[in-house]
Formats: C-alpha cells, structure tokens, sequence
C-alpha cells in the first residue's frame, strides 16, 4: 500500500507491489490546484518538488504575469487532496485577469488550458522569438548532459526533464517532473530567476516535441527547443511561425533540424 | 515546409526538414474541439484519425453519455483552425450537461478537463470496476501485439497507442494517437461500438501510467490496465481505490502488478 501522509517535499515514494518482498520507489504524481490573489484558476497533476519554479514558470507560459516582479509571493500549502500553490501578483495584473475572467464566465474549458474553442486556440500567439547560434556539438553534449540530470528518473522511471543550457551545450539547470510540460514550466521559473538573470542558451527536453512545449518556449522567450523524440506537425509549424528553432530526434549522433 | 491544407483524415504528414534532400514522415497533431448540442466544451491537441471514435470515448470519459445510445450524431467537419467534432446527445443528457455548465459559470479551467480547485478533483469518482482473470502469458503476447499493431508509430515515432485484448492477450482493437490520453478515448470509443459489444479482456497502453488513464478505464467499466513503462503514484492509488488492476514495466519480460 502507499505509505502516507506524503511529505510534501516527497518526489518520490515508497511502495511494496503486492506479492513482492521488496520496495520499489514510484514518482510522485498529485494534483497541484494554482489560484491568483485568492481566485482559482487551474488545477494540474505534477510531482511536488520545486513548486515555486512550477507557479512562475506556470505563470509566465500563461501570460497570468510577465516578467518574475508581478509575481509576488506564492505561499505552498498542502490540503486533503493535493498541494495549493496561492499566488499573489500585482494590482494592475490582478485588474488584466479579472478582465480575462469575466470574458471567460459561463464557459468550462478543457485540455488547453481553458480554452474551449477554435478561436480561442488561434489566439493565442506568442511573440516571435530569436533562435541563438550554437556552438559546435552543442546539441549532443546538453543531451549527454541532461541524461546525468534525471536524478529522480534514474531511480524509477517515469520522469520528463527539461534543461536549460548554454550555447556551447553545458547544463546549466534542470528540473524533473512526471509531466513533461510541468518539467519544462519548472526550469522556465528557475531561469527567470536564476543569478545574473537568463543568459543565452537553449532548452534541451526528454520527450516528444508537441505544440506545447514550442508555444511555453515561445511565451518564455527562448528560441531553440531540442527534443529527444519525434515531433508533431503542429510543433513544427508553430515553431516556424515564431522563428523557434526546432530539433528533435537529438540522440545516438543524430539530430533533425525541423524549423 | 509543412503541405497545405492538410486533408482531414491525414494521421501523417510529409515534410522535407531544412537542409535535408529527404520528406520525412511526421504525426499530425492539431486542435480538436468538440461541441455538445452546439454549445463548446473543450479543445484537445490529437492526430485526426478515428475522430468518431475519439468522440464518443471523450464523452464517455467525461460523462457527457452514460452509454453509446445516448450519443446520437457526430459531425466532423474542417475549420481554418482545427477540426470541430459536433456531437449531439439526447435530450436528457443535454439537460443534465446545462446544470453542469451552470455551477460552473465564471470559471477558468486547465489541465484537468476543466476543473479548477481540488474539491472539483476529489469529486470525479468513477464507480470500482471488477479485475478479469487473465490466462497465463496473456501480458506479454498483448504487448508484443501491441507493438505490431503501432503502424503509424512504425512509420514516424512520436505516438502512443491503447489496445483492447482478449483474456489471453489477443489483440482485438488498437488505436494511436500523439497523446497517450486520446489514444485510450479512441479505443474505448471503439469498444463501446465494436460488433457484438464489449467481452471480457483488459487495456494495454503504450506509455507510462498516469491518474488520467486509470481514471479513464475505470469509467469505461475497464478492470485491468496493463503500461509498457512506470507507474506514477496517484495511478496506483487511484487504482486501488477503484479495484482496478494496474500492471506496469510490462516490457522484456518483466510485469510488476502495482494494485
């Protein structure tokens, strides 16, 4: 049986499956309900460890806050079914999302973020982006690189990775979660207020390019997504669309240039 | 570049990547947005294959009809923007479905089908499911199965596929998908409809094991679900909660029952 309460810090858990004389560790999966200045707004599944990266980068992909300053604190706070992340932004951000809401009254939304509709999804386009110029290499060290980063995954499989690295590939920070848009909202946080602020670099992911990892990239700013796997048609159109510079297929000495 | 305009029943996509002398063969992914009796409900990001199935396990995943014959029409029909899938339910469905949008007005959903705090999280629960017996051997001819019947994986990577097999592992129906999670409203779609209506078996799923696809067999009434790869923590809780069998690392051999 699961062992529990579950720390709130727990990445990972202990299990014994039934039959067996040992324990295996699983990832952490729970749900993770975000609200702004009191207000709900999104509930995810992620694995609770680094959740105040998770709240900014969340915030930054959703447009709910533009640059890290507008976000003010974010208190962590563990309830009967899931951790709540309260994030209180600024006044004038607070007017802007309650523009927003009202917009949205009377509508459920589903799968995209609450969008329900075709046109909703066509709206929104992030600004275009500027893909740097790689060193030489770049693309097989950060991946030889991010392999070494997924800590958690190596014990139990079943975590994404993102990374942020610099041009000549060295990782410079990674973030792990069992989703691969948690991981990839996490290690947008963490550079945003990393030291010295983002430098120039790229972003190397474990998994499949889709549309929304290139759209998050986008809204972050970054322009160059490289991805272990394949990718979809729509990854590779919205990247062209905004200049984002996509790889996937980035392992075992290959690499595809798709935009 | 990406062909335009793409024809609907396309799951593939040529392209000739920058640089490159080659097409290549990428899956489609693109927005699907369902409405119900007119009015919207969501937009997935899926491969246009198979909508009407994908339509009808979307509904019965999200308890939009409680059975096939309550789900009356669908039409697919080509956007600027994506697909719109039009379903039409009974009447008495319709009406339930208002209620629902009613309590949820002035709401903002993401991620979770629409839900927006963790008492909207803990209310979704399936009813328990009953585990089939299954024959000796029967995971590991299922997965082998499963693999030969990936022929769009095959041809490009970057999809997922659900199966539905017999007790003893034979493959019966398969559907893929760039998601995990339509890949299984796909085939419980097609479950719902195939010729002479479901018999005993179990689902195998290309992909880990997350919450959303326990959650999704179990409203299907679907016992046993058996992943290629690991196994997150609220899959086996919910498992557990739910009586449902839940196997994962079915690969190479090996098969661990996590509940």
């Amino acid at each position: 049986m699961l062992h529990a309460p579950l720390p709130l810090t727990e990445a990972l858990l202990k299990l014994r499956p039934p039959g067996s004389s040992a324990d295996e560790e699983i990832a952490v999966e729970m749900p993770v309900a975000l609200t702004v200045n009191g207000v709900s707004q999104a509930v995810m599944l992620a694995t609770p460890a680094n959740l105040e990266d998770f709240a900014l980068g969340f915030a930054l992909a959703e447009g709910w806050v533009s640059y890290p300053g507008e976000l003010l604190d974010v208190e962590t706070e563990l309830r009967p079914q899931g951790i709540e992340l309260a994030l209180t932004v600024t006044a004038t951000r607070e007017q802007s999302l309650k523009l927003r809401r009202r917009q949205l009254a009377g509508r459920t939304g589903c799968g995209l973020c609450g969008l329900e509709s075709l046109a909703d999804f066509a709206s929104l386009r992030p600004p275009p982006v500027q893909a740097p110029e790689l060193a030489p290499g770049a693309l097989a060290r950060a991946m030889a690189e991010l392999h070494s980063a997924q800590v958690l995954n190596a014990r139990c499989g079943g975590l994404h990775a993102a990374a942020w690295c610099a041009l000549d590939g060295a990782l410079r920070l990674a973030r792990e979660d069992v989703g691969r848009h948690n991981a990839l909202d996490k290690l947008i946080g963490a550079r945003a207020t990393a030291a010295g602020g983002p430098a120039a670099g790229f972003v190397a992911i474990s998994s499949r390019a889709s549309h929304e990892l290139v759209h998050k990239a986008a809204m972050a700013g970054i322009g160059l997504l490289a991805c272990v796997s394949a990718p979809t048609s729509l990854a590779v159109s919205t990247a062209q669309g905004l200049g984002l510079q996509l790889w996937a297929f980035v392992r075992e000495g290959r690499a595809t240039r798709y935009a």
